[in-house]
């Protein structure tokens, strides 16, 4: 099937001087070092929006097939990294490979986003969620990382990720995607115990998940807390902010002297900036809603920050998109410790050369805040 | 088809001491006068979760007939307080009255909510907007009003209301609710003079509308932004809070004396407080991600604030449901200015039982904090 098409090996990073060596911008923002101009990926900078990647989708089953075979997953991952001259590549997968891997018979219908074909419907259901080896159920995703590292040498730090307990949880309890979440809501208010039961497996998941992807290679790591966002201050904090510190702090411990970075994201979490920069991340992730100016006052100093232009943004013509570039830098302001990025995933309607007009502005506009 | 129903005159209210003298906790509390107890009312408290909302419901075609025939508008608006203790009546209606007015044919699919026939597609479409008489065009709100007035006397409170202009540009725009917004986000990046031109003519709209409401007797005003809470914060306040300001402006210019309060709500704009404080309003709405106790301290001297119980606190026991009115009632602490409400509309899905308990819940444990 892939004969006709260009090996791995093909592989040409645009470094941004033109070169291959090592562009480690993503990193040193990360940790707040003097840097030349701001870096900048974008999240699902791998899909559908890239005709490279439609073409390649196009040529199996369904997109979990994409994502379970690790030669195709590594092709995708690199599709973005070859196309434009990004600061980071990020593992092409999916934040439900954990639920899947507990068996509950995940698959994508079309438009309509992920569903579970044996959604937890009973407290036995969750009792009886069987432990995972990650090299075992995921190996697929470790091999993907494996034969990225392999691809991307030190060109390019490599992100992995996970989806946030509270996150994969209502996923599972509401079978798909909702409107209201009323299943999980009632999950929470009726039965708190066996919620915080349900959580703390996947956390246990996640922590394994998340190691083994460092042991395959990964250069950081990054949460995703889609749903977060919908609870109440207190309950974000008790249901889905613990989880994911727990995990920060498991995988602190694992490795004292190596660190990698660990970014936090949740959706609409802007009200709660504070208690996330506490929780031993390196950076937190913001979405378009929130004031980056504001965020870095607040917790600037204390950790990185990544985004957060609008994703609709890129339906504008170039002056526009440039304009709106140049407000993002603005409000962060001079200095290093910001990655630039969408507030969300970029839509899958974007013309491609809007990201590369985007990076562009970048390029250009961003070096004026890193001058002394 | 109502021969068998109960008249109007039935009509019995609970007041509190079982008299039916004048209930005005609830515009006490938006003056930050001292009260007895915290007042509440429900958002969509006259709506499906009742039993006889659906069986007048079923006699009808739709739930636009209801809205449409001031008579059965006027019963849905008084089943709620008829039932329960409540501390102010909404005049049942939708927020897309306006659009509907104006020609785009609203509908209502099941299971999908609003829709429209004729969105908005074209410069045209929207330079071709009429201009409406509320007192012709909505005369069967202005109806209902006077009707439910009529019945009420001075017992309870009357509350009508509007969308937000950028509420209903965004269902005019999009034909129906959203998950991504792209058709009214590509119109405010690609085209923003046009936009604004819409929301310039909403505006006029929705002060004609409201002051119309005003002269057939409603007591108090809320302005519902509904996807005010999805647009970056400057982009909130060109394109959603600058238009409601407007119409709070335009609204006490023509009423300097007798001044009817507004109350404000965007879903979602817990960032904005300080910004919606500003507007002139009486209050502002919460929804349940707002920390009811960090709003109080930031705009509480300023405005009366109304919320913010989660709606799924409601599939909860009675104990679960009373420590989290606890919580809410603690949360704002001690004295007037806080209307008690949920933080958004009430799931179809709750029984009514579990609206009584919670009402039983703040006349128990509200008085405790308007004590000296």
């Amino acid at each position: 099937m892939l004969e006709n098409d260009h090996t791995l090996n093909d592989l040409t990073l645009k470094a941004n001087d033109g070169s291959f060596k090592t562009n480690d911008r993503f990193l040193k923002a990360l940790a707040h070092q003097k840097l030349d101009r701001t870096p900048i990926w974008i999240m699902r900078q791998a899909g559908r929006y890239l005709p490279e990647y439609r073409e390649l989708r196009n040529k199996v089953k369904d997109f979990l097939t994409l994502c379970k075979t690790p030669e195709l997953a590594t092709r995708v991952t690199l599709q973005p990294v070859q196309r434009f001259p990004l600061d980071a590549a990020i593992v092409f997968s999916d934040i439900l490979t954990i639920p899947d891997a507990l068996g509950l018979g995940l698959h994508f219908v079309e438009n309509e986003g992920p569903q579970f074909r044996r959604p937890l419907r009973t407290a036995k259901d969750i009792e009886q969620l069987p432990k995972i080896d990650p090299e075992t159920e995921l190996r697929y995703v470790m091999d993907t990382i494996r034969m990225t590292k392999h691809e991307l040498s030190t060109r390019l730090p490599l992100i992995g990720f996970a989806g946030s307990p509270w996150t994969l949880a209502t996923y599972m309890v509401e079978g798909k995607g909702s409107k209201q979440f009323n299943e999980i809501k009632r999950l929470l208010y009726c039965e708190p115990a066996l919620l915080h039961q349900l959580l703390s497996h996947l956390t246990q998941a996640t922590i394994d998940y998340l190691n083994a992807q460092i042991a395959a290679g990964v250069d950081a790591l990054m949460i995703f807390d889609t749903w977060g966002g919908l609870l109440s201050q207190t309950h974000y904090f008790s249901y889905s902010l613990n989880y994911m510190q727990k995990i920060i702090q498991a995988l602190l411990l694992k490795q004292p002297h190596k660190k990698i970075p660990i970014i936090l994201f949740t959706k609409n979490g802007g009200l709660h900036l504070d208690e996330m920069a506490e929780t031993g991340c390196d950076a937190i992730g913001l979405d378009w809603l929130a004031d980056l100016q504001h965020a870095r006052q607040r917790v600037g100093h204390r950790v990185a920050l990544q985004g957060n232009l609008d994703p609709a943004t890129l339906y504008a013509n170039q002056p526009t998109i440039r304009s709106e570039v140049a407000n993002v830098l603005r409000a962060y302001g001079k200095g290093s410790g910001h990655i630039f990025n969408l507030g969300h995933g970029i839509p899958p309607d974007v013309h491609p050369d809007k990201v590369g007009f985007l990076i562009e502005a970048i390029h250009e506009l961003s070096p004026a805040y890193h001058s002394l």
